[in-house]
């Protein structure tokens, strides 16, 4: 494998970070949506450790000579373009979110960041390997959804919408940076958009594991 | 000083918690308004300090035998309703809100600590005396008002009502519960309104300071 330039790591890492920066606002609105202390107290927890994550890589991008908000900037418009559009209109929309997001997320950069130099690639799934509080809320929702089969339903085809549209934002972060791009294909010679597409398709499985988790079909 | 009741403990400490909580899910959602990424940091910084505070409480609670969620009910409508009653219509709104909102809730618990047993009053104590990012934020709020006369007249203005609405919702709190009236009036043969008075004139007058330090005139 190539070098992977320094621009690559800090614009990755810079997208990783704002994206658990928004995962941590979202997380606290589904709090405060939340009419039961027990959830309320969860979600605001998993939002919490996305923060921390938030600013693990921000001390890492300062470690690395680069600053932690330039780094995230490039990023802002469409990771909030997809928050605009998954807007959750109640708290058990909000966690099917969060969790079916933050799985995607956190697949997608763990797979982006096999291309990075070791000691980058470790940091990275060091800290995405933490499970972040995220099986705590599944709990929540089996409960919630528990013989009422509408309900279920209604959740499975919003966390079908919101695999989708997580695909599409995490696929425009890619492709807003050149350095993202090259990274995304692999960087090497001979890598091509077939393996682009076999990374969908192994983030496609794993949504498909964290939805009977959830109980709800695929 | 007689006993205090563990009721009365156990009723302070989750007000005190579901304040805490419920200025995490405020502050997020400054953080969520707040345009610029550096001041986002600052307030998402600040609303996890809230939520470790939060933690805090619910173990210390149940070091007392008793369950977090079940302390902390009894207050969720006064809070909410007092966030209900002060939603900020843009970042700096907000800021200023979290900012004096908790000025008061710090100064007002203390208080109300000193009239708990050594232990708890010092466990309290320890832990509001952590400044939590607060003093972070002052700088955002004063680069944002300088020399722009209408803003921090509207402001000033603003921050006032928060006062107002800030000592309404804890004289509510404190008579949501007898166990908290008798705290709130001292508790002893002897002691009366006069002391909670001069409570909230001493709570007014550290208001005053933190405006100054705001650049806001209370």
């Amino acid at each position: 494998m190539g070098e992977v330039p320094h621009e690559a790591v800090v614009d990755l890492l810079g997208a990783l970070s704002y994206a658990q920066l928004s995962g941590f606002e979202a997380l606290a609105a589904d709090a405060a949506m939340t009419p039961h202390l027990r959830a309320k107290l969860a979600f605001a927890r998993m939002g919490v450790e996305m923060f921390h994550r938030c600013e693990q890589v921000g001390l890492r991008l300062r470690e690395l000579g680069a600053d932690h908000e330039s780094a995230m900037a490039p990023f802002v418009t469409s990771v909030d373009a997809f928050h605009e559009r998954t807007k959750p209109s109640d708290w058990l929309e909000g966690i099917v979110k969060a969790y079916v997001g933050d799985g995607i997320v956190r697949d997608f950069y763990s797979e982006m960041a096999t291309h990075l130099d070791p000691a980058n690639e470790a940091f990275v799934a060091q800290m995405l390997g933490q499970a972040g509080g995220a099986e705590a809320i599944v709990h929540e929702v089996r409960e919630a959804i528990a013989g009422d089969a509408r309900r279920s339903g209604r959740l499975a085809l919003w966390a079908r919408r919101i695999m989708g549209e997580a695909i599409h934002a995490t696929q425009s972060v890619a492709v807003e940076r050149d350095s993202l791009t090259a990274l995304l294909v692999g960087g090497e010679p001979g890598s091509d958009l077939n393996e682009v597409g076999r990374m969908f398709a192994r983030i496609s499985a794993a949504h498909t594991v964290r939805m009977e988790a959830l109980g709800l079909s695929a």
